[in-house]
């Protein structure tokens, strides 16, 4: 079985990866063209993939290239993505040639830790204290409680999951927008996108954490913010094709919502003269929100999990389905 | 069976008493001396209660009635405390006269989410954001994820409990300091106070929820800022006797802690002229990480549990042992 991978991750994981058996032909790139097996270099390989493991190590060079292998191969290969977003168009060239992806699940605890901490910061008096602090003033700071929220995630996958786990401990009511009706057991309610206009007057957080689809391109509209709950939180690290930013900023206006937490734009990087950047109800991060530490081992872990599930004929963990490209399944 | 309590507590919980059954005398005071009996006004009333529910309403006037009533009684009731410290001299002179006290676990919940979002806003760099966002860079901001941090906590009562629960989900490591080495399943390990500088060089997050007694006044001393990992985060809800102040506003400058999230002080209110007030590596609020709005909720619940488990003559949830108070078994 061959594999291909950029040389610094099989580095990270060669160990891990002999262990595994001696079938195994690791071919790696450390640079364009110049084809490594088992990190020395290897003129003769005849590249033909039946794994191609995509990380962000050397996201400008590499992975271009990556998704040239795959998209010539005559024996569509399965590839591992670094990321969870399956919008950009290669994602649906390399489905529609019959390449298996799956989505990266590294990041989600990072940009899980990302939502809940801006979250958190905003619902207990933080911002508050800090001015009364400024002043010298002894007071208390009453607060409405994370027990008493009702959150509502659009999207759940691996990033809404690892949202879930570390709300609901909280004792927050949850409320997941998702195509299936499959229930994990942490979701209070698990509602599709059509009835999402029952649940926005009653939501305390909304977080956009789908994909960026036909169907989900601007659900976060006039509509959407009319409907929504005055003093909400609306946190976005999503894409930034999901929200409608004018309407956005005439939603702040009415504190619907209150606060924006904006970690992708409608154009990266977020332009000087956006009035994202000095709106006072809004937090701009420059789509950073997955850049918590612990991403890579998690990353490499995850590849060698679906590796072994690969390897034993086994379904793939995140594997993503037509539907999610925008294919027909 | 008497009971008494704050009038506005009684009306509360009122349909819910009632139902326990008829041989409940409930008397309640609105205003010191005017005894009510189901809410009716009762001059024949002999005060001798079997359970004193002293509730936070009415604190300044009506809370030292109701240790007064039960410190003159010949036997000696059960009172249910509103708040977890029974470090104030009247708890000990309480549990000397034979009181049996429980303590309030209302507050755990509330002050659980102000230690959780407080290390949250730290950990993730929202205040680095910030910074990026008024001057327009859009640029990554990598961080030590929670999932990598090692959290102490001084104490384990309710309070403790409830970060615990909170935190676990992040994969964060927990080692809780206490007396007993009871193991609930949540803390990767238990320690003794005298252990406490073992495991100070690798903690990044040190939370005091202790009480104060003889045993841990000042354990936030020279030694403990000394061997505290560089870069650490100080959260103290517990009592400003815990901390010295002057050795921590040492150890700032050396980032040992890195940061200080203080909401109980040596002398409260903090005097103005206080350093904290204005130190950069400081947080300070008014002793108000209480103040959730679930509190009253929890409360009323609380007693309720512990009223039916004492008709039953089962153990009360968060009975004080005599040690709390500095007294020996």
């Amino acid at each position: 079985m061959q594999i291909l991978m950029p040389e610094v991750a099989r580095q990270r994981i060669a160990g891990r990866l002999k262990a595994l058996g001696p079938d195994l032909e690791v071919l790696s790139l450390s640079e364009p063209g110049a084809f490594l097996r088992d990190g020395e270099p290897a003129p003769d390989a005849v590249v033909d993939p039946q794994v191609i493991w995509a990380t962000l190590d050397g996201y400008a060079t590499l992975l271009p290239i990556f998704f040239d292998v795959a998209l010539k191969s005559e024996r569509p290969p399965w590839l591992q993505l670094p990321f969870a977003g399956v919008d950009q168009p290669v994602c649906k060239r390399l489905m529609a040639h019959g390449v298996r992806l799956t989505k990266g699940r590294g990041q989600s605890p990072a940009i899980a830790e990302f939502i809940v901490a801006h979250a958190l910061s905003l619902i207990v008096p933080i911002g508050q204290q800090a001015k009364l602090q400024a002043e010298k003033t002894w007071a208390f700071t009453p607060w409405r409680e994370v027990s008493q929220t009702r959150w509502t995630l659009i999207g759940y996958g691996a990033i809404g999951e690892a949202v879930a786990r570390r709300i609901k401990p909280f004792g927050a009511h949850l409320t997941v927008v998702r195509r299936s009706s499959h229930d994990d057991g942490l979701a209070d309610a698990v509602i599709g996108l059509p009835d999402l206009p029952t649940v926005l007057p009653h939501t305390d957080v909304l977080v956009l954490a789908c994909a960026l689809t036909d169907e989900t391109r601007g659900v976060a509209n006039e509509g959407l913010f009319a409907a929504l709950k005055p003093g909400a939180i609306l946190i976005n690290i999503g894409r930034g094709g999901l929200v409608d930013e004018d309407a956005l900023l005439a939603g702040l206006e009415r504190d619907q919502p209150a606060h924006a937490v904006l970690d992708v734009f409608n154009t990266e990087p977020l332009p000087a003269d956006s009035p994202l950047w000095t709106h006072p109800k809004v937090r701009v991060s420059g789509h950073t929100s997955h850049d918590g530490d612990g991403k890579q081992a998690r990353t490499d872990a995850g590849f060698l999990e679906n590796l072994a599930l690969f390897r034993a004929g086994r379904p793939l963990i995140g594997e993503a389905a037509l539907a999610d490209v925008g294919l027909e399944g």
